[in-house]
C-alpha cells in the first residue's frame, strides 16, 4: 500500500460525495416537486457506493498498513492528515454490527416521522415511544463508540466536538448562564429597551440580496467560488473550496432574519473556500467541528453583525438598497433596533444574549437522558421547567417546548453544545484577532480583507487537519474560555441599553 | 440471468447517468465560475463507472443469454424493449478496438479545442489538420460499426436516425430544396414583406418569462415535473420522466430568440415527460431518435408557433405581460412580423422557411467528406458555392461559413440531416392529426390538451422502445414525406406575404 494508492481511494469517496453533494443541494433549491422519489434512489445509490469504499479493502488495507508507526512514516503531511481522519471514521464505521447499524437507521428515520407529526399536533405523546427507542439505541451503540471518555454523554459530545468533556462543558455553561442571567437582570433593571417599530418594513428580497450579497463579499465570500440561493431551511454546504453554496430564505417583513442570516452562512463558506487546496480529495478537506464551524459563521453574525463601526459603514449602503424606506431612521436608532433581546420560547428565532441559554436548557437534558434512567414521560415538564427557571417563560405547549428541534428525533445527542462553543469560541477568538488587528478600524474602512486574512491564518487554512482544542489553543493562547463571550454581550447591550 | 438481475444493472447504471446529467446541468446553470476543473473530475468519473458497467461482465451475460431466442421469451415488453438498445449500444462499444476509441476520443478533444480557436480566428487553416485527422479516424472506424448499410455515410446518419437511408434522404432532400427554392421565388416576385420594426421594442427578461412560462404550461410543460433556467447555450436536459429540465438565454431587445426558444425546448421537455413511466430506469425512456425528438421540439416552435389561431388567443396575454409596450401593435402585424423570410449565412439563426436549406448544404457536403476522397481544403469553397446556389448569399470570412458549427469537431457527422428530419416529421405528423383533431380550433380554445395527448399517443409514450420509422408508419400511415411540409410553408409564407 502505497500513499498515492490510499490517496487515490480517497479520492474516489470524494468525488462521489461531491456528486452527493450538488445532487443533495439541488433537492433543496428548486428540484421539480415530483423529482423527489427517483431523486431519493440515485441519492441512496451513490451513497451507499461511497459508504462501500469507505469500508471496503482499500481502506481496510490502508488503515491496517499505516497504524503501523514506521509505516506511517511514509506518508506526507497530508497523506497524514487524511489517514487520521480516515482511522477514526474507518473504526467508528467498523465497531458496530451490520444490525445494530440498520436498527438504529430505521429507527431514526421512524422516529423522524413521528416527530414530525408530534410537532404539528404539538402532542409529544404521539413521538414519545419512538424517542425512547432513539435512547435505548444509543445506549446499545455506546459501548462500541466508546474509548476512554469520562461519561457516556462525552462519548457522543465528542463526535461533534473532539477531545472536548462534560466536565469542562459543565463549569463553562454555569460560569454563562450565570452572567448572561446577570446581564439580563441588569438590562431589566437599568436598561432602556430600543425602539424596534421600523424593523418591520417592508424590504423586498431583491433589495436585501442587493445589500446582503455586496456584505458578504466585503467579508470575503467569493462569489467566483460559490453562489446564493433561496431554499426552505437555510445552510451551507461545500462541495469543494471551489464551489461553496449558501442558501437563505428571506422575509420582506423583517429583513433581520435574511440578512443575518446570509451573513451568517457565507461565515460558514469563508472557512470552507479558505481551507488549503493542499488537502483536496481527502476528508481534511471541511471544517474540524460543528463547534469551530459555528464559531465562524457566528463570528461573521455576532461578532462583526453586532459591531457598531460595521453597521456605520454599511448604513448609507443599506438604506439605498431599501430605496427611501429607512432614510427617516437615524444610524443610532437603526443600530440599537438590531440589538433589542427579549426571551423567546424557540431556539432558532432567540437573539443573541439569550440563545446560549437555550442550549444549556439541551445540554443538562441531553446529559440526564444519556447518564441518568430518566422517565421520558417527565421531559416535556422538566424542559418547560427549565424555560421558566432561566428565561423566565414557560411554554404552554409541546411544539414551543420540547418538539421544536429536529435533532432527537435523529438520535443526534451531544450536537447542540456546538451551538454555544460557536458563540465561545467566536468571541475568544475576536479577543485574540483584536491584538494583532484594529478590528473596529478595519470594519470602519473599505477593506474587511486583514479579518479574513487572520480567520484564515489561525483557522480556516487547516482545514480538519487540526481539532479543535488545537486551533483555539494555537488561536488564542489559552483553551476555551466563555469569559470573553460574557464580556462581548455585557459590552454591546448595556451600550445598546444605555447602562451607565 | 434473470430479467430482473438484468433490469437491476440497467437501474444501477440509470441511477449514476441521472447524477451525471444533473451535474451537468448544473454546471451550465450557475455553477461557481472556479469549480469548472473539479466538476470535470467528478463527471468524468461517473462516466467511467456507467461505461465500465455498460461493457461489464453483468451487461455481457445478460447480452449473451437473452440474444438466444427462447431465453428472449423470457423477456417481458419492457424487458425485451430494454434489451434491444442494450445489445445495439453493447456491440457498438464492443466492436472496436479500445485503442481506436482512446484516439478517437484525443482526436475529437483536440479538434474542438482547434475549431474553437479558428472560429475566433475566422480561418479554417488553423483547424484543417485536426478535421482530417477527425475524417481520417472515423474512417478507420466505420468497418466496426458497419452492418448492412449502402454506403459509409448511412452507418453515421443510422447511428442518430435508426433505418434511414441516404437514398430516401437523397430523393426527400431534393424535392424539399427545389420546394423551398420556388416559395423563395414566389415570395420575392410577388410577396410583400410584413414590417418587423417593432420586433425590436425592448421587453425584459421577467416580461419575457412570465409569457413563455404560461403558454408553455399551457401547451402540457408540467413545471411541477421540470423547471426553466437561463442558460449559455440553450437545451432540454432529461434526468427521468419527473425531472425535465429546459434552458434558454434572453434577449430584450428581440424578444422572439428566447421566445420561440422555450417553446421550442418545451416540446423536447414534453416528449421526455410523457413517455410511459414503465421505461424507468431503462435506455427506452429517452427519446427513440435526434429526429423524432426534433419533430416535437419543432412541432412546439413551428407548427404552433406559426400557427395564426394560437397566437390570435395569446396576443392579449403577450401584450399584458409587455406591459405596454405592443398596445399599438395590431394582431395583423405582430403575428406577420414572426413570419418574415430573409436567407442568412448563419443556421442558428435561420427563419424557419430557409432552415433546411442550411442542413441540406450540410448533408450534401458530409456525403462528399465520408463516401469521397474530398481534398479537405476545397471545404471552404464548396460551402460558400454552396451558399451562393441555395440562398444566393455568399459568406465572405470562414466564421460565417464553414467555421459556424461545432458538430464536425466531434466528428459528429451524420447528425445534421436529424434537424431536417425534425421539420419534415413534424409537418407530417400535424397533417395526420388534423384528420383526429380540429387543430385550429383547439389553439383557438382555452384548452390545449387534445394536441398534447394525441402526441403522447402517437410518439411520446413509447420512448426508445420503438424506431422512428415505425412512429411515423404508425401515427400518419405513411413513410416520411416531406410534401407536408412544403405545404404548410406554403401556406403559411402566402398567406403572411399576401401571394395571391
Amino acid at each position: 500500500m502505497t500513499e498515492q494508492e490510499f490517496l487515490q481511494e480517497l479520492k474516489e469517496i470524494n468525488l462521489i460525495n461531491q456528486a452527493s453533494t450538488v445532487l443533495n443541494w439541488d433537492s433543496s433549491t428548486g428540484m421539480p416537486d415530483k423529482a423527489a422519489e427517483d431523486r431519493g434512489e440515485v441519492e441512496s445509490y451513490l451513497a451507499g457506493l461511497a459508504f462501500e469504499k469507505s469500508v471496503g479493502p482499500k481502506i481496510k488495507e490502508a488503515v491496517e498498513y499505516f497504524s503501523d508507526e514506521e509505516h506511517k512514516k511514509e506518508l506526507s503531511e497530508v497523506g497524514l492528515a487524511a489517514f487520521e481522519l480516515v482511522k477514526e471514521d474507518y473504526e467508528l464505521n467498523n465497531a458496530v454490527p451490520a444490525d445494530l447499524m440498520r436498527d438504529f437507521s430505521r429507527a431514526t428515520s421512524k422516529a423522524y416521522s413521528a416527530w414530525h407529526k408530534a410537532r404539528s399536533a404539538s402532542d409529544f405523546s404521539l413521538y414519545r415511544d419512538e424517542l425512547a427507542e432513539n435512547i435505548r439505541i444509543v445506549k446499545e451503540l455506546l459501548p462500541y463508540w466508546k474509548k476512554d471518555e469520562a461519561t457516556d454523554y462525552d462519548v457522543l459530545l465528542n463526535k461533534y466536538e473532539p477531545k472536548m468533556t462534560s466536565e469542562k462543558l459543565d463549569k463553562v455553561f454555569d460560569q454563562v448562564r450565570d452572567g448572561i442571567m446577570e446581564i439580563r437582570e441588569v438590562l431589566a433593571k437599568e436598561g432602556t429597551e430600543p425602539n424596534t417599530d421600523f424593523l418591520n418594513r417592508k424590504m423586498t428580497e431583491e433589495q436585501q440580496r442587493k445589500f446582503v450579497k455586496q456584505v458578504v463579499a466585503d467579508l470575503g465570500f467569493d462569489f467566483t467560488r460559490g453562489r446564493l440561493d433561496n431554499t426552505v431551511h437555510p445552510y451551507m454546504t461545500g462541495i469543494n473550496n471551489n464551489d461553496i453554496r449558501i442558501t437563505t430564505r428571506w422575509d420582506e417583513e423583517f429583513f433581520p432574519a435574511g440578512v443575518f442570516g446570509v451573513i451568517h452562512e457565507a461565515g460558514h463558506g469563508m472557512y470552507e473556500q479558505n481551507i488549503d487546496s493542499k488537502y483536496a480529495y481527502t476528508p481534511a478537506l471541511s471544517g474540524t467541528s460543528m463547534g469551530i464551524h459555528e464559531s465562524q459563521s457566528l463570528f461573521n453574525e455576532i461578532i462583526i453583525g453586532s459591531n457598531r463601526e460595521f453597521w456605520k459603514k454599511q448604513y448609507p449602503f443599506f438604506q439605498e438598497c431599501a430605496e427611501g424606506t429607512f432614510d427617516d431612521i437615524s444610524f443610532d436608532d437603526f443600530y440599537d433596533s438590531l440589538k433589542k433581546t427579549q426571551a423567546s420560547l424557540i431556539r432558532v428565532d432567540a437573539d443573541t444574549l439569550t440563545y446560549v441559554l437555550h442550549i444549556i436548557i439541551r445540554y443538562e437534558i441531553e446529559k440526564m437522558i444519556i447518564n441518568e434512567d430518566i422517565n421520558i414521560d417527565d421531559l416535556p415538564q422538566i424542559w418547560n421547567d427549565k424555560y421558566e427557571e432561566y428565561l423566565g417563560i414557560r411554554p404552554d405547549n409541546d411544539a414551543d417546548g420540547i418538539l421544536q428541534d429536529v435533532h432527537w428525533s435523529g438520535a443526534d445527542f451531544g450536537y447542540f453544545p456546538s451551538y454555544a462553543l460557536g458563540y465561545m469560541y467566536a468571541a475568544q477568538l475576536h479577543n485574540a484577532m483584536k491584538n494583532d488587528i484594529d478590528v473596529d478600524g478595519v470594519l470602519a474602512s473599505d477593506d474587511y480583507s486583514p479579518i479574513r486574512k487572520w480567520s484564515t491564518e489561525h483557522i480556516h487554512q487547516y482545514g480538519a487537519s487540526r481539532k479543535p482544542n488545537q486551533l483555539i489553543m494555537d488561536a488564542t493562547g489559552e483553551e476555551l474560555n466563555p469569559q470573553y463571550l460574557l464580556d462581548y454581550l455585557k459590552e454591546i447591550y448595556y451600550s445598546v441599553y444605555k447602562v451607565k
